[in-house]
């Protein structure tokens, strides 16, 4: 029964083996990533297009599920931009101005994201996830950003933006409009964004100066946002900001940290919201799985890709149940508790703790809070996405895939934050293919004096006018088997007097069955020009596989050899 | 002037090089394949729903086009059954009932079938047919015959099986609509099937009991079809059949060789055909092609598959202006044409003249020809396609494969002939991609006494235990980037002391850039366990693209080996 337990509850097996003795490490680094996480729980709500208690509701019950189901013992999860994003790009032409319908939509959107976590891992189909290249990532996050930071103008400006407006016309809006911004608001949003800013670097640097450690200096620096969000609620407050100049503010927000309400499931148009909830399940698995598995690395550990569905699975259907929006595990809070030094999940209870405490006895405070400072506080976050540094690098490194994340932000800007993806997905994925389509075939030779082959046109290397090596640098699949077999047709062509050719099939680790036959076809021509076909290297998975076949048998014996060496040396003796 | 002519007619450069010396066997060639032409193009037109001139007229143009401008000295360009059934297939629905705009449909198919294949070559996509995997196209050919053989119960019977039908429904209604077949009609098919299929192997083999020579044999075989259309048509009419015995004939065909009418240009409807024009453009290269292929590396030519397809796509729309149906090159026809001796594509002309004399002057001869015994030549020509041996092979070869395969026929059989086609191409894709998604990692070690180096669990080897040789036997990319990742991961914290990793690359060719990124992320993991990281056995043109990277500079000097064994050798000297 216990270990049973164990198993199921990674923390409880963690509590258990180190007796506790981690407890007060991740006691202070959950508070450290509560502080964080409050102010990116009421940001992110909003950037969703929720009220802010939303995002408070995301923050206690769905990370602690996580903490118990989780195999990462630092990931931090709950509310995460790009997945707050999605759930505004879904949801705005699904309930415009329909302020119940809207907050059903994204319930039904937790619901689905995480029955689609469940299936995938119930299915073992993380392995799909895959297909969103890290490539095709950063740009959907340097486009999502981008958009990201084109919505938020409205609340930075005090300016009225259309909500259905994608970035190009919120763009267009701004410039030509002719509507004018909110001075006070447009103060604010200055003061904040200008005091996250000073507060990373510049600030731990000058505390550096100052001769404080840079742990504490980072720690200091990650209180930032919650200082800026409590002084501009005082001064908002002080003045009455919102009526004497017109700055737009939080309002009340109801205290509690769950809203148990399931009338959002006799919404009909659960099928409407179905392919979105897909792919922010994708995009929070992703995100989640890089972080936790980059962490656990760290520290030796190894992470369950499957059991990562499930846990992120649970934990946002135990959202929906509680009224909260999809999460995910972020990658900059978990960074921070990382660094703070969390032990095992019990920091994500902690945390979860502090914010509990906090939505049950002090939202009433936040109702001045100005709307600024949170938009302020998403762009300063999601500036961070904002990755052209990789596209440089990956446009000047392969061309095929600068052009997919070229696509990928385009289509995120162009089109919406969905088609951005898929187009990114599809054309990587053709990308790839194309490539593998038009393998490299190298005529060898053996370098003197060693045992090994290379390219002859490359090396200085000794070849045998009877003797043709052939080296096949792709796996041999339906999508380059006419291209290969053009290609050993013209090189035998191209040779009189051959005896013997010899495909080595060292980067060969799969031969399809439309390839096997181009193969025997192949051997089959040339045994009618007196040539013999043999192979060498073929790797231990591939020969199983090729020795329950007729087209073994068909080669002869003393066909295959371990090494090209060893069929060099076996065909000059035949020859001789 | 005449170098030019010479590059873009092969034939006249075939005709100038060789003196005209061919041309007694080229002769002799067309008229042998004229005897198996005239029978198909008659019967391929019904099977297209069309009247058996329109197989004519695709008989005699369309090839001659292609004898100047194909780059196949023996494919024979004609009507074929597949793209046959494809045109009834694509039209059943856009026509129904209205004989001209059926008509119209299948000469927009012909115009745009030419043109997609005129913008492949043009565009150089011809490679994007290289995912329609000979797998696939068996597949296809199987269940497209079976397909076939289901439309042809029809005139088999004399039951008037509705038009519109699927396969299931054509077998529903003969078992169940209670209509009962035309007596002479059964005869006159049974006799027909049997005569042909006893004009195959039986005949040959007792003609080569009685002494005659095998291909003389061969050739009196092919004259089968000919012989039984001519006596059943006399037969036909000296009882007139189709008064006394209810059977139905082909009736009145029009005397000629093509019929010039540019309406069906003014047709409204052309986006409707167009993906299935793509589909018989397709499947109608796929097959030329490979014909060619063979055909030619027989006789040590090459084919330019780009002028193949700029070839065909000439000869469909010159079909069109003449309102032929769409053709291709067909395989048995072509294999025919070869056996028989044809040496250049003056042989077509030859069939092409014969065709055009019996459009021209005896089609009145063939207007109590029962339709009967077109339908039997169509059964027992595409009987042939019809090849579950290969499944067979193919499932125990591959499951992936083979669940492809039976896909594909599956889909002909229960969509429609389109669909299955597409069913195909995409699980074929899907399946090579699940397999590259999960690549082979080995831990290998030197075969003592050689520099081979081969897996630790298959060889005896020997290791070392400061160095981790580990040899990834498939691309690097990011469908298998994070699998590949987390093994490496798991392998290196299998073992301690480690001091040096090294990647054997020989089975790499290409390493996108979301690989590389993880390959930098893992060096410096390892970094900071003090374990360095080595590449050896890198390609030539990977290694071109990877040294312009900072990866190579952030690995260190002396990190990078020719081969595993001077890895080896260098790492025990630094160890040691």
């Amino acid at each position: 029964m216990i270990p049973l337990l164990r198993r199921a509850f990674p923390l409880l097996d963690d509590l258990a083996r180190t007796h506790g003795k981690a407890l007060p490490q991740d006691v202070l680094a959950g508070t450290i990533t509560a502080v964080l996480l409050v102010p990116q729980a009421l940001a992110y709500a909003l950037l969703a297009g929720l009220p802010p208690q939303i995002g408070l509701y995301a923050s206690v019950l769905p990370p602690i599920v996580y903490a118990f189901l989780g195999g990462s013992r630092t990931l931090a999860v709950g509310p995460v931009a790009v997945a707050a994003a999605m759930v505004a790009s879904a949801l705005i032409g699904f309930a415009a101005d329909d302020s119940t319908r809207y907050l059903y939509g994204a319930l039904m959107l937790s619901a689905m994201t995480g029955t689609f976590l469940l299936l995938l891992g119930a299915l073992r189909l993380g392995w799909l996830t895959h297909f969103i290249s890290h490539l095709v990532l950063s740009g959907f996050m340097t486009g999502a950003a981008l958009f990201i930071v084109g919505t938020q103008l409205a609340p930075l400006t005090g300016i009225a933006v259309p909500r259905e407006a994608d970035f190009a016309e919120i763009v267009r809006f701004l410039a030509f409009s002719g509507a004018s911004a909110n001075t006070m608001t447009v103060i604010c949003s200055v003061c904040a964004i200008l005091s996250l800013l000073l507060a990373r670097k510049p600030l731990i640097a000058l505390l550096g100066q100052l001769g404080v450690h840079p742990d504490i200096a980072g720690i200091l620096s990650r209180t930032a946002p919650l200082l800026v969000i409590t002084l501009a609620t005082i001064i908002s407050a002080r003045f009455d900001l919102q009526h004497s100049a017109g700055l737009a503010v939080v309002g009340e927000i109801p205290q509690g940290i769950f809203n148990v309400d399931f009338a959002f499931l006799s919404e009909p148009s659960w099928l409407l919201l179905a392919p979105s909830a897909l792919m922010i399940a994708l995009i929070a698995y992703v995100e989640s799985i890089s972080v936790a598995r980059t962490l656990a690395f760290r520290r030796h550990e190894k992470i369950d890709p499957d059991r990562e569905l499930l846990a992120l699975g649970i934990s946002n259907l135990a959202g929906a149940c509680v009224g909260a929006m999809p999460v995910a595990g972020g990658f900059s809070r978990s960074m921070v508790n990382f660094d703070a030094g969390a032990r095992t999940q019990a920091a994500a209870v902690v945390t979860a703790t502090w914010v509990a405490l906090g939505a049950l006895f002090f939202t009433t405070l936040l109702r001045d809070l100005p709307k600024a400072v949170l938009a302020a506080i998403i762009v300063v976050a999601v500036f961070q996405l904002i990755d052209f540094r990789s596209l440089r690098r990956t446009w000047a490194y392969d061309r095929g895939d600068g052009i997919t994340q070229v696509a990928t932000i385009a289509g995120v800007l162009l089109f919406n934050i969905e088609l951005g993806l898929i187009l990114g997905v599809v054309l990587g994925t053709a990308v790839f293919l194309y490539k593998t389509s038009r393998p490299h075939i190298a005529k060898i030779g053996r370098i003197i004096g060693t045992e090994h082959f290379r390219n002859i046109d490359r090396h200085d290397v000794e070849t045998w006018p009877e003797i043709l090596l052939l080296r096949i640098d792709e796996n041999l699949y339906f999508g380059n088997t006419p291209r290969v077999e053009t290609q050993l047709m013209n090189m035998v062509i191209e040779r009189d007097n051959l005896r013997a050719v010899v495909l080595i099939l060292s980067g060969v680790a799969h031969i399809d069955s439309s390839s096997l036959e181009m193969l025997e076809s192949f051997q089959r021509s040339l045994a009618d020009k007196a040539i013999a076909l043999h192979l060498a290297e073929i790797k231990g998975p591939l020969m199983d596989r090729l020795s329950r076949t007729p087209f073994l048998q068909a080669l002869g014996p003393g066909r295959v050899h371990l090494s090209t060496n060893a069929a060099v040396k076996s065909l000059l003796h035949e020859i001789s």
